[in-house]
């Protein structure tokens, strides 16, 4: 039978944990032998969406550009992982009605945690108003409201977002 | 046996036939049921490249975009038709040697038949100034040296076109 694509749509703010799911996931898709992709942050940033800013019109053609690429892939049955903060809810609507086959994963922990870890430096750069248009800061981020899996990185252990990701494409019926 | 890819990329001036070509060969391809995705210049243009101009740098980071999906799909086994005048050789072969699965074919007729061919009335607007940079006109075009394929649209028909292509994708072991 011909193998079902599907794209995993990681949202969320910066630090909650988008990329570490990914990679894990991604891990573990492979391990079992499943076509592919992993659109993250730098790939797309240099590939695909170079000249782009953080303007909310920006943010979405951004966005929109990854969607057409991930349904591009789906349709020929590549699973395609995206890390995208994509803080705006309309346009991940857009895309998900687009691909059809999309699987949304809210990764949420609150934003004083993200802040606290802050692994990149960057909310410090953007509270110190040397980053501007910083989601979350100063930029909106709006939640999903019925997104397929939702992972509270603040509360859980990373297996068990990982598994409950699996469950859940297991459970659509995207894995073999 | 797992499909295997390529990118089947068309080069040529304006009006040298290259999406006549591109559509009879997706036909064929897609009769005997071959996964197949077209690029042609307005599908790219909206979803990938919106915003890129026409200067060299500009036209060197369209082809270098549309090479990266290229690439992605052909690795999952997609047949991927280009339809792109891609004036620039040495982009040409960046995105060859990033792909590997690639063949060229040249659309090649004479600029003064593309001319009074000129199907999208374009040549015209270009030769009264009205548009700048046209390739052909006042933009350099740079002919493959070593295409897999050449189609003298000038002297031959639709089908010797496509045919010899297939023959071609045949030969190199694409097809089944």
């Amino acid at each position: 039978m011909k193998q079902r694509g599907v794209t995993i749509w990681l949202t969320g703010l910066s630090g909650a944990g988008k990329s570490t799911i990914t990679e894990a996931l991604a891990q573990k898709l492979r391990e079992q032998d499943y076509p592919l992709e992993v659109l993250d942050g730098d790939v797309v940033r240099t590939n695909l969406t170079k000249g782009l800013g953080f303007s909310k019109e920006d943010r979405d053609e951004n966005i929109r550009r990854i969607g057409f690429v991930c349904n591009l892939l789906t349709r020929h049955g590549v699973f395609v992982l995206v890390s995208a903060i994509s803080p705006y809810r309309e346009i991940r609507e857009e895309v998900r009605g687009k691909i059809g086959d999309f699987v949304e994963v809210f990764v949420n922990a609150p934003l004083a945690v993200c802040e606290q870890r802050d692994v990149k430096g960057l909310y410090k750069r953007a509270r110190a108003g040397e980053i501007k248009s910083f989601t979350g800061i100063d930029d909106p981020y709006e939640p999903p409201l019925n997104p397929e899996v939702e992972c509270r990185t603040d509360l859980e252990e990373l297996d068990e977002s990982v598994n409950k990701i699996l469950h859940k494409l297991d459970q659509l019926g995207y894995l073999r």
